[in-house]
């Protein structure tokens, strides 16, 4: 299956993504240019902080995941987030981590005034190679609906 | 000020960050990297998407947005999240745009249980060049408390 309509939807589906390893020198790279504190930019100074070690930066956390979604789980028109309403990071990601994303359909809900798209309401889990959550995002997704059969 | 306690902080503060001028390669490489979506990485097909035209990954804008809090707003011990409660994308980042970033301080609760640290509720505001808002996100930081004297 190429791209999912609103119909391909259905409460309750779970959708498992690749795996991504992370490195060191990615967790560095993207702390420098986006989130330099010392906790996610030295080994010594991360000791030292609340994670007890090198952590990746949350919102680097979040860009993989969702580059391990953008793989997987495919609504047509491509994903289009309208706000999430949870993200949290239960736990920190560390050098040699092995990530992978589950997704799971809450809702599904055609548009009452736009007969041509819908919304689905989304769980995204992001797991260590341990099965231990490292992030929980749950938000809503435009989806396009197929084309609706003219008489 | 180098770095901030929970009792530097009050409700109603308000911190404003510096600017970041967004580029169309950076657009592009983030893209590439963590959201390799049409819209994100194609004037063309963008044009034909819902953004109508090329718009930054809203993670990257959550990216950017974090590094500019980083440079401004400093509570000691570093931005310790712990999770939060709004996170949304109310207009598209394009290149060309000049990004700064409004956070207020809603709430300064010290820990009932652990007398050296407490909570700060943060609501940061993401604004363009013409103080349209791009993106909001609140949340819940941890912040040490100054070391209470001994007698």
């Amino acid at each position: 299956m190429s791209v999912r309509f609103l119909e391909d939807f259905a409460v309750g589906q779970i959708f498992k993504s690749g795996r991504k390893r992370v490195d060191k020198d990615e967790i560095f790279a993207f702390a420098r240019e986006y989130d330099p504190q010392p906790f996610h930019l030295d080994e010594g100074a991360a000791r030292q902080s609340p994670f007890a070690g090198l952590a990746a930066s949350g919102w680097h956390t979040a860009a993989m995941s969702m580059r391990l979604i953008v793989g997987e789980f495919k609504p047509a028109g491509g994903i289009l987030g309208v706000g999430f309403d949870e993200l949290s990071w239960p736990r920190a990601v560390r050098p040699g981590d092995e990530l992978y994303v589950k997704s799971e359909v809450l809702e599904v809900r055609p548009s009452k005034s736009r007969p041509d798209r819908g919304m689905i309401r989304v769980r995204n889990t992001t797991f260590n190679q341990n099965d231990e959550p490292v992030q929980v995002f749950t938000g809503n997704l435009l989806v396009p609906r197929r084309a609706a059969k003219t008489d």
